[in-house]
């Protein structure tokens, strides 16, 4: 896999690039993002376009908020020294803090302090998006360490009519039929949640971008839940008629477990792709969408329902230091993306070449007498078979109604890895895709 | 559970008062069963209600059998002395014993004598209702001590042209659709087979009268087999047009284990809500309908074929005191009685409640900006969603497909946790039933 | 089992007379290996035809390759001692060795001999039927302890423009639909693959021809791959339309645990009563198709797709003595067969057997006034059903759709105890044959 880890390697860096941002669901800290990211896939041609949706807007049941401008913040105590500064971490004022410039009481200043009681050293990640409020965020143990006294608390914030930004790239297939990712840009400085997810998707851009494509992939980068459900409101129809296959990244930059997250239905062709994939890993952890929470939330709604599936490694949720300041660039690694990279691209390499053959003979053809003997062994002596079984099994389930994603599952043998003997097959003439057969108006074997 | 304690000593106490009643498949001890059980649910408006059938009318492949009437019953030796006394326990004389006045040896006695020899202190309980004879029941212990000499044996029972009686309780609801209870009222004294089911039949009697009824209600108490055979001659016609889900009671008055067994088709909606509450008790067994043996056996027989499951505690024939004089009123206890009671209602209220909902939006709601803030978290920190997410689970299976009791399997929420939520689902207007839908013409979503 | 240990003896003796003769997929040895069979059936009054394909004939893919013979075949030192000889083990010759006689020198020698590193006391079994070369076979503890010097390898081969000849029994029943046996009859000296499945055939043959058949019964003995492709070029017409179930025998001589191979769809009517039968024994072994290896591969290609499954104890290829000299008449036994015998006729048993009931009344009926209440105890007391119970669970289970094998695996009884209860059943006039239903016109329960 070492040619994984140089992608490993490069989507690291580019984590690494956005992490120190501070995102939120509007804002600059996404547009500065995409302007990284645009450098970053600059080579292939492609680049993220932004789309903007103003502030009011209505999007089904929601009302898209005022933008969020954040330029300092912190509290400093009567000595003039900083308790916490904005600038050494942006998790340590709320997400989208209302302005304050206030001296207070160590109790009132503790009424706007959040912290997580259960990991003393922690800041958490907290927001109030949707109900206007300041407050500041820090570790239990700095908390407890505070004197009585009188503290200064500041925050120099906006939330004015704006607009929400999101990114799109379209790569072009020979069909309009769609390949579809999803991933947030609204998290200020956490590594794997969220700047893993951007980070995979810039490098899958290039591979698609590379790559002969079948499909037409598109990638979107938009604030999660408001901005999958503002993208919904406005492309539902397309994506009910274009999305063949869609994943939602998130959490892919850690080295732990594969994770995915089930559609509703449980059995969509996005489904059975990722799982076929994930066999080929070590372990991984199969999620009902009960244990849903990024934005196949939206696109698996009711009325919705797109064949869309999660993939995480540690999933959201199930790691300690997910929303907290020790999600950072210490717990993802070029490692931890190399793993993912090659999942996302073995689901795309699936895709592209799941086709349904169908053998062209009655009973198993010879294999001995083609391909100069190196088919199948003339000398027939116990174990000597090795590749010719898996030339074997192909023809056996070939029967003009499996897939080849099917086949790959009910033999064992990753789909990768029945590429090159689906091509010995078919220039052997012993394999034909089915549905050439139709077209060719042939009769059924 | 304190509410439910208070019915579970309710039952108990009448199970206590029907305990000593001489009952079989015939005679006056299932008229004396059904006067305690009238006074028992008197306030509640209903009565048990009984219908007669003659000592041979012809019921499907059966003949209803003489009735059988009993006064007196003993063994006592050359000096007088009573060895065994039908006045003592009921189980000391075989059920439907033709009657004798003989003395005899020692050796012929024992040819009348019927033990347990695995259990050598218990009176078994055993019955010759279709073949006329005597017999004497009682434990090895007693047979073993029996010394030589005369003994006298004595029987004043009677078999004549008579009736099979059986009672049914109907307490009508909006529709003509039925939730059915069936239990059997025809075993002298032991407590959890069959007092437990009559008892807990009367507390259901009284709670179904109590509450808003989509469903009628019709509870009968029938003799084992023969009355289940001769009831469903009478109404089959009725019971296929409007049976919707049904339960056969046995065995419901001790505290270990719930079980259930399943019907033949084991998918009903009868096996699909008693597995459904099932699942919110500790441990239960799930018995596939090869292990029937009470009257689920004439509910499910080909061309009877209704919705009928099983329901007991610890199964019939599989608890050591079953059919002996051990199956006591110390094997049932309130607290048995009171989980019982608990999973019938729970059964009753999901039936009740059970609907099939759709969303109204597309998406997710925002929840946030109704139920002033109490729906969902202003502040989103990890950890802080609890009920929320019930909330979004209820929304996001409630395609206008998913019954209630189904979202509950699948979210693995019990119904009852989820009703105040479908309230407040629907005062939002953010769900409708999904028939209403249709009823008004709505264009599908 | 004394029954079964008979046959099991009787088809051992067979086994090791067919296990001295080299045969091959063409040649004497197959005709001498039917002479001997034919002797062993001749009482059945079934013989075993031969059918000839030239060499030189297009079967599908494949060409039917000349026929080989062989008299003689050795290694001989300077000395005149000969290392191997043909006459001591046929497995010393490389199957379809072209001829050779030529001294030469150690290391040329090395290059034409075949050993099993991992199991240095054995001679492997090795052919190469669509490459002409020669070439030896010996222990590899044999080839270690060569000197150097000078060698003579001699054959006395000849590879000739002759016949593929394969066998055919079938006798006929009521119906022409078909119970297929196949076998291969093409290896040479090895016990358990192959003598084990054409000496089974033999007695399968003898105990078919016995029974009243509602089922034809048909058996080829064909050499392994080439044998089936060409039995199923001239044949697929009729296979398809005729054959009902179909058994390959392979390695049934052991007496380790027994083994399903299924089809590809893995649910036909034969994977159905094989693992019905199979559910009888201690163990067994449950391969998907993807573990085929035999003449199951033929008879589930695509395009085939016959209801055929494999049969054996040890799974070819799945015991270390599988394709060497240790596959003797030590590995296999009477008792081995004996199991096998047993599997494979109450296979046929269920298959003559296997047929919709419908019961004729409603409810249970009353089986205690029938058969002068030997059908049903009179008395009741818990633990004294016993037979009643099959009985019972027959008449539930007949509800016109089930058929015997379904309600023998719905109730966890062989197929072979319930025969007399059906009986009884039937006489009684409780049960009747669904098809008899109708055939009389009569409507519907």
């Amino acid at each position: 896999m070492d040619c994984n880890i140089y992608h490993g390697r490069r989507i690291y860096d580019l984590a690494r690039e956005i992490y120190p941002i501070c995102r939120s669901i509007t804002g600059s800290g996404v547009l500065q993002t995409f302007e990284i990211m645009n450098e970053y896939i600059r080579e292939s041609g492609y680049s993220i376009m932004t789309a903007s949706v103003s502030s009011g807007t209505e999007v089904f049941d929601w009302t898209v908020p005022p933008e969020w401008k954040i330029t300092e913040g912190f509290i400093e105590d009567e000595s003039g020294k900083r308790i916490i500064d904005f600038h050494e971490h942006n998790l340590h004022i709320m997400g989208y803090s209302a302005p304050v410039d206030k001296w207070c009481s160590l109790d009132e200043l503790k009424s706007c302090i959040y912290t997580e009681k259960s990991q003393r050293e922690v800041i958490p990640y907290v927001t109030s998006y949707y109900k206007e409020r300041y407050g500041f965020c820090m570790s239990q143990d700095m908390l407890d360490s505070l004197t009585d006294g009188r503290y200064h608390m500041y925050i120099d914030s906006e939330l004015f009519q704006g607009n929400l930004t999101y990114g799109e790239t379209v790569i072009p297939g020979e069909t309009d039929q769609e390949i579809f990712f999803s991933t947030y840009v609204c998290h200020p400085s956490m590594a794997n949640d969220n700047c893993s997810g951007p980070a995979l998707a810039a490098e899958l851009i290039r591979y698609a971008a590379s790559v002969k494509r079948k499909y037409t992939y598109r990638f979107i980068f938009i604030p999660e839940t408001i901005g999958a459900v503002t993208y919904i409101h406005k492309n539902l129809d397309h994506m009910k008629k274009h999305i063949y296959a869609g994943f939602n990244l998130s959490c892919v930059g850690d080295d732990h477990d594969y994770s995915i997250v089930r559609s509703i239905s449980g059995d969509t062709i996005a489904d059975q792709v990722l799982l076929n994939v994930l066999k080929t890993r070590e372990r991984y952890t199969d999620y009902p969408f009960i244990k849903r929470a990024s934005d196949e939330r939206q696109y698996n709604a009711p009325g919705v329902a797109l064949p869309v599936v999660g993939f995480c490694r540690s999933k959201y949720g199930e790691y300690p230091q997910y929303h907290t300041s020790a999600d950072d660039l210490d717990y993802i690694s070029a490692e931890g993306f190399s793993g993912s990279y090659d999942v996302m691209t073995r689901c795309i390499e699936a895709l592209e070449n799941d086709a349904v053959y169908k053998v062209t003979v009655l009973c198993e053809p010879q294999l001995g007498k083609r391909g100069g003997g190196k088919l199948y062994p003339t000398i027939s002596q116990k174990g000597t078979y090795g590749r010719a079984q898996v030339l074997c099994d192909i023809l056996a389930f070939s029967d003009g109604r499996r897939s080849l994603i099917q086949i790959s599952d009910a033999i064992g043998v990753p789909v990768r890895e029945m590429l090159a003997d689906i091509d010995v097959l078919l220039d052997c003439g012993l394999l034909k895709e089915a549905d050439q057969d139709k077209t060719a108006g042939q009769e059924d074997m």
